[in-house]
């Protein structure tokens, strides 16, 4: 769930005042989505979606976020497109926070993958990859490579309280990701997060991507690899090769990948794996007791990222 | 929040094809609610919420509850309607759990109580009691008198923990309420839970009462005393008379109270607050970590107790 911050009534009322959307209807939290606070909200106009960015989203990042969505909407995305106030600020401040007002997108998300997700979602994210194109802003990373040795650094005391062995293996791993990371694939705006709760399907059609406050401007082929991670396996140690099949299909119908590309997959697979593994056990090991958000269980991902080192070369992934 | 039940797009689909509620079209999970599963649910004919009973909510209580919610709709009050599905069920099966779909009430409950919600509850409380005249089902309080004893039990060797000297206050303050407990008042249905966030504004009218998981048959004074615990105080200590008086006029507008009623205010509202100190004791002490739920700090309800026990007359609530 996630609703951290209340909205007073008066306030509620004062911000909505600022927009041209209608007369309030309806305000209620939604349990989705962890960063921030999203309430639904329901006017004479229809829905939308009012979120409140928490402490974990940087403020100065706010303008790429929302102006990406706007880019991508613009070129055929099916994203949330950001309402603009009266004023023509897509921004505002409520109950002490940034926020934002953004179109209510149909759909519903995943619970169960099946193969018949995944071809309609690479598609998607080479999709979302070409409408990035031209967008002027770019983000770095915050969650890449550079990241990851400070991140372990932080849970290494700890890390063996979780499984015997984990420290020593993550290093070592973490050291043959970093010589391995691959240099010169194409760059671009990605999602970088694109788990199934950031997918919405009606009629096994994609009907909207949702949740871009982890997008960046990183290699491309990363994303795959991000939905790899989290699309493709049966169980946390078992790719599902049809369905990373049916993934790259989808995305090459739309855009090919180079030989460097289809080559770099197993150790950006490997890179997407160590990112949730070293923030989960982070979460893992540093969510307080009675914390709104229960924390994910980080050796999932220590699962996933042993498969991604067992493979011999892209073929593993059906390609 | 409250999402504990996910629902596979099968399940859901399978489900759906039991109501006359035309196609999905959209599927979040809610925020709010504790006891429950709660989603908005959107199809071509509207919104509704979809419930997942969980294991707090008895089965064999839902026909009550169910059947309550019907009987007030019929009688005009604005509570959600549970929706019959094509075999006349209002009660099915989903994701191993009972599941009901219910009407969307517009509205949006009170972040910040102001004296003008006082009285449009009060008087929204004893339109539910008269509404509740003539449901022939009936349903014990779980949580009333009989059932405070055997709480504090539970949490009486760690109560120290929570307070120096709290068990010892609890035991004397219960054995006064019980000795105190009013009998002979007029009974019938009741909400027993209309916390703000059960209760839907819209244009400073009521357009919904929401949440009758906890209805029962009891004394009808007692919800009164439920609300003056939930929305009348200012500060956990601190009685807002003004709020109070504004409620029980509210109330008294639509249903008078007999001398008798008003006389049992203050072990009425006494009772209340113990109910809700004993459970949120109870939470507090045994809500794992990393639940999804935030328990909450049960000494709120023992500042308003002591303020309930500090009182010489129903004046005090500004009778």
């Amino acid at each position: 769930m996630a609703v951290y911050t209340e909205v007073t009534d008066e306030a509620l009322t004062a911000f909505l005042a600022l927009y041209d959307i209608g007369s309030l209807t309806a305000f209620r939290g939604i349990a989705e989505g962890v960063e921030n606070s999203n309430y639904a909200l329901k006017t004479s106009q229809g829905d939308f979606i009012l979120t409140l960015y928490e402490k974990r989203v940087n403020k100065e990042d706010l303008p790429y976020f929302l102006g990406l969505m706007e880019h991508l909407g613009a070129h055929g995305l099916p994203c949330p497109q950001p309402v603009r106030a009266k004023t023509g600020r897509n921004l505002q401040e409520l109950a002490g926070k940034m926020a934002a007002i953004t179109t209510f997108l149909p759909g519903v998300w995943p619970r169960q993958i099946k193969v018949a997700h995944c071809e309609p979602l690479g598609a998607a994210l080479a999709r979302l990859h070409l409408a990035g194109e031209g967008f002027a802003m770019t983000r770095r990373n915050g969650l890449g490579p550079d990241a990851w040795g400070p991140l372990l650094a932080k849970s290494l005391p700890q890390a063996d309280g979780v499984m015997g062995g984990l420290g020593a293996a993550l290093q070592a791993w973490l050291e043959q990701v970093l010589a391995n990371w691959p240099q010169g694939l194409p760059v671009g705006q990605i999602h970088a997060d694109l788990f199934p709760d950031n997918v919405f399907f009606l009629d096994a059609q994609i009907s909207g991507l949702i949740d871009f406050y982890f997008a960046c401007t990183d290699i491309l082929a990363y994303d795959i690899a991000v939905c790899l991670n989290a699309w493709c396996f049966e169980t946390p140690a078992e790719l599902n090769v049809t369905r990373s099949r049916a993934l790259l299909r989808g995305y090459q119908s739309v855009r090919s990948l180079s030989t460097a590309e289809i080559n770099a997959l197993p150790v950006l697979a490997q890179g997407a794996a160590m990112r949730f593994l070293l923030t989960r056990l982070y979460d893992w090991l540093n969510t307080p007791a009675g914390a709104l958000v229960t924390p994910k269980d980080p050796l999932d991902y220590y699962r996933r990222l042993r498969f991604h080192f067992s493979v011999t070369g892209a073929g593993a992934y059906g390609l």
